[in-house]
């Protein structure tokens, strides 16, 4: 069986976007330096393929709505996802495919519904929930998320949107692996 | 020369104590968590040789008034600073004698003065500021902080004082040194 992950990098203040978020600038004020570690040093070839790496071993894709909308253009026609993505929304849309395997599926009936989507698509692959922060603390409070992959980045942001505002403090994380880089800190977590 | 650090320890969602802070409850609801990893598996002997050897190359200590009101107590009369340390107040006090090596000096006149007094003390070892966090963040504001040392702990408090509210987002933070332990990653970042 694959495992259900999220993975999201964050700030040392545990931002995981900066201030004052919209379509021209989708990570918000300084936000796009939370991705830095991702493209430093890379073409934008090496990027795409580092990415796809990232994805190879996900069945599916869970993501939110505001995400979507944020994301769906620079993704362009061929997204590094090569998977299904399910949306959770209460906007109906006909499903959108795109290139290269990835179709952004539209789901109104829950993020239950769009769980049971993604392990009948994923089969026994994992199941990654990209973001944004609200819908990976909804997974979090539902206990659908079996380990947290945090990209914790060594700058403050001082604003923005915070990833664990609200989510339950009786939820058990144990230190799975730690995997020093260049600029980043890739902590893995198991979460009960 | 010795360096400038803070060390603390902080949960997933950026809190060094949990909420509803007070004298009986020093770290806050959930906060004393924060300190397992110090002393699980430890006796409380093991724990105090553990605490000396922190502090052992720091020549001096820096910390808020508000913190030694909460510590004094449990710190008791040979504490585990063994060296002076500059509490930086607007209430003035006679200079606190302990056992070892610590007495307790109490500054007025700003942070300035206590880290002349603080450097004046360490020599050539090291300088610790062990708190508060509004402590640390005014050492961060004013550019006197040369080492951050974070101890993250795999929890999620939920509420409480967060260590990098109103901190400068200009700061800058490089990784240092990344040591996974049991219960808590060891973060340590070069300030500039």
């Amino acid at each position: 069986m694959g495992v259900v992950y999220f993975e999201l990098s964050m700030s040392l203040d545990g931002f995981v976007t900066g201030p004052n978020i919209s379509v021209d600038n989708p990570l918000g004020e300084g936000g796009e330096h939370l991705h830095d570690w991702m493209f430093d040093g890379k073409t934008a070839e090496e990027s795409v393929e580092f990415e796809e790496k990232v994805f190879a071993p996900s069945g599916a894709i869970v993501m939110g709505r505001r995400m979507l909308d944020l994301g769906i253009g620079p993704w362009g026609d061929n997204p590094t996802f090569h998977a299904p993505v399910f949306v959770v929304t209460n906007r109906p849309h006909d499903p959108i495919v795109k290139e290269g395997g990835t179709t952004y599926y539209f789901v109104t009936d829950g993020l239950e519904a769009a769980f049971e989507l993604a392990r009948k698509a994923a089969g026994s692959k994992d199941i990654a929930i990209v973001g944004g922060a609200d819908i990976v603390r909804q997974c979090l409070d539902r206990g659908l998320v079996e380990e947290a992959r945090l990209n914790l980045i060594p700058m403050v942001l001082g604003g923005g949107t915070r990833l664990f505002d609200g989510v339950a403090s009786s939820l058990h994380f144990a230190i799975a692996r730690v995997i020093e880089a260049d600029g980043v800190v890739h902590l893995r977590f198991r979460v009960g």
